[in-house]
């Protein structure tokens, strides 16, 4: 029934779609001969669309009921554009800086209408392996990150309406599972989409699948994913799903947003900087060209988590009570207020190491691979960097308790060889 | 629209509902000037009438739109019947020997019909205030606990099954709110309700309140009631919601059911036992008379952990790999699987102890108290037992993570003088 009216567009149902719409048709300007059209998804799930007009321009992102990059073998459901929708709406309000306004949606067609991040806007991962410094990314990605994570938890919003938060991104289960298979399950075992620089890494990619300290930490995070609503997450933080410039930091692509750990979304976003840092010697044309940059990442790394904590702690000083979590009379003290607090900040940090870890993992030896070491050439170079990044995250999956602040994860991260 | 066709019984109306009904009328047999009604509603917020007939007999119950207790000035969602019709069917399914089977259920009445669960069973608290042991308790409690929360978490189901589960269950969310408040946040403030044995434990209520570890603590606690969805639990499982003979063991009354922490459940059923050890003094006629009851108490507390662990882990042996949470393929090996058993019960371990403790606080410096302590006439011999109840309560809250089995925390409850 929710698919009856659904079908998918090309370049020439698109120009009909939007000339019946006026307030898209407007947003363009001119007439539709004078629009230009341009299909980018560059993803591996969706349709997306640019469209340029004489007086104003637009993405329009379709959904569509399959894996892209698989193909009709492998159904998905379009629902997903719903909760992708709802995040940006409600991430958009609560970070409107750093996420592309919404202008429309339709939930039938799975499709979105919003801002379209204009150039020099690029994909953050294309940039970090171009290595191009962007001095305000931590700073915006803890901005981002801070505010939409303290502002859909129990911090801020009573029980009431956090469940209501559950239950309808319950529904977005599909994605769920989905990340659930490729972070948390396939890289352990034998799996036929797994792939790995080979025979390079088999025997890493083997010791991984033999290793029950390994396993034992997936499964906590795993059980974090699956059952702990502690906040409504991007939920696919990585690098690819952030646009940016100079000047501008914009979080797209939130399509498996659900109510889950905090760490999630922090740990995605570590982690896939961890992984550049990892792909930088790759990248380099003779030695010690990517050192500086190398730096920066790092830097980046710290600065995050450190904005990140300073940032998400002034929002719950400036809202003691306000949510449910806390209530204002019991945490009533200077003392209990930054016990709590340091308890509530080592936890998020602790899942946020362990989550990067995974995400690193399942980039190297599971489905899907990033550009960041894939566009290495030289297989000898990559297999090196993949297997460095591998060293890191499996030493990090399994001894992160040991780690109290993300200097000591910087040193760590720096001693690998 | 929900409410419209509700109206509250009384015996007159009573009889003409269930004349209304064949099925029913059938169940007591005769005609209805044979039927015998009682109202025996011990609880603070149901109507529950026994109806016997020259056949058979039954108890109905229902919710009022109120606090029964308070009176309409508390107004309560009825909706509560659902979830408690919907919990008794689940677990019912999963345990059938423990749980009442439901003949009927009335939505828009907000009104179950179920087994008459008939004499000599009564209610496990009052037996335990007699001092009558019952040497079955811990192997049918266990059984109960094993099934239920095995069977209704990610270790047997799907994550899409569960999230439904999840979506379903947060609507129950008035009842969860009422725990949060009375478990979880008022006895850690200054609050009306509140109250104690004065002045003979203000001081004990007031360090409490100014008790910064404990604090955090119930913080911790009250993070995973609200945001961890392990499984179905029956969530009200105190002394009072089970029902017993000596070779019968009866859960009722799950109008708080959730999914929640595991350990909610093990916790209200040992933190009861708890009180109940801690209150025998109050009972004694002469020095010495319950001491041997004592023991058994706290031999039931420790069969019921080990039992509990046993089945549990029983189960999980015989449904390797039937839940989303711990794929075959992954934990493959007798070692990993050990492991990761043992991560995941001390797991639940911990969080019992945390759930038992905070029960127990509730009832002694909270609004609702149990008759196991408040029996008790002599007010010097009940402060005396509240106290040593809630020092052991505190100090399980807050050290609780030093003691990794059963027999360590036996020894401390013996210790408490
Ligand atoms: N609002 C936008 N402005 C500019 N480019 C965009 C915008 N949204 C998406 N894109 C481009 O389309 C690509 C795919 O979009 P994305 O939302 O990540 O789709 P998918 O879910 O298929 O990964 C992005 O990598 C980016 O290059
Ligand atoms: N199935 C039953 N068989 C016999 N007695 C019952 C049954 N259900 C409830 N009762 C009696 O009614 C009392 C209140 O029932 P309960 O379900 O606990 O209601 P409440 O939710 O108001 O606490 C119980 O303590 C018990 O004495
Ligand atoms: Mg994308
Ligand atoms: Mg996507
Ligand atoms: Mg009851
Ligand atoms: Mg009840
Ligand atoms: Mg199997």
């Amino acid at each position: 029934a929710l698919h009856s009216s659904f079908y998918q567009l090309d370049e020439a149902l698109l120009v009909d779609y939007v000339k019946a719409r006026p307030n898209l048709a407007q947003r363009l300007g001119g007439t539709h001969t004078e629009w230009k059209i341009k299909e980018v998804g560059d993803g591996n799930l969706n349709l997306v669309f640019i469209l340029l007009g004489p007086k104003g321009s637009f993405v329009l992102k379709q959904a569509l009921p399959y894996v892209r990059c698989v193909g009709e073998s492998w159904p998905m459901t379009i629902e997903r554009a719903y909760f992708e929708t709802t995040v940006l709406r409600e991430h958009g309000r609560l970070a409107p800086g750093h996420v592309p306004e919404v202008y429309h949606f339709d939930h039938p067609m799975a499709l979105t209408v919003m801002r379209y991040l204009e150039p020099p806007h690029i994909i953050l991962r294309k940039g970090l392996i171009r290595g191009t410094v962007y001095p305000l990314l931590a700073q915006h990605m803890s901005d981002y990150m801070a505010s939409t994570l303290f502002h859909t938890s129990l911090l801020a919003n009573s029980t009431l309406k956090h469940r209501e938060g559950v239950a309808q991104f319950s529904r977005n289960v599909e994605m769920c599972r989905l990340t659930e298979e490729v972070i948390f399950t396939n890289p352990y075992r034998v799996a036929a989409s797994n792939r790995w620089t080979s025979p390079h890494l088999d025997a890493d990619a083997q010791s991984l699948r033999e290793d029950s300290r390994a396993k034992i930490e997936i499964a906590g995070l795993k059980a974090k994913f699956c059952e702990r609503s502690q906040a409504l997450l991007h939920a696919d933080l990585h690098t690819g799903s952030i646009m940016v410039t100079q000047t501008s930091t914009q979080c797209i692509d939130p399509e498996f947003g659900f109510y889950g750990p905090m760490g999630f979304d922090v740990g995605a976003f570590l982690g896939n900087l961890a992984l550049s840092f990892f792909s930088q010697d790759g990248h380099a044309t003779f030695e010690g060209e990517r050192e500086g940059y190398k730096l920066w990442i790092l830097k980046t790394i710290g600065e995050t988590w450190q904005l990140f904590e300073r940032k998400f702690l002034a929002l719950w000083d400036q809202n003691w009570g306000s949510g449910d979590a806390y209530v204002e009379e019991v945490y009533n003290s200077k003392e209990v207020r930054d016990l709590a607090q340091i308890a509530y900040m080592s936890e998020i940090f602790q899942d946020s190491l362990g989550f990067a870890a995974a995400k690193m993992i399942r980039r190297i030896v599971g489905i899907a691979h990033v550009e960041d070491l894939e566009s290495i050439e030289d297989v000898e170079k990559r297999a090196t960097c993949e297997r460095r990044a591998l060293n890191f995250a499996k030493h990090l999956l399994k001894e992160r308790s040991q780690y109290s602040d993300i200097g000591q994860v910087i040193s760590a991260i720096q001693s690998i060889h």
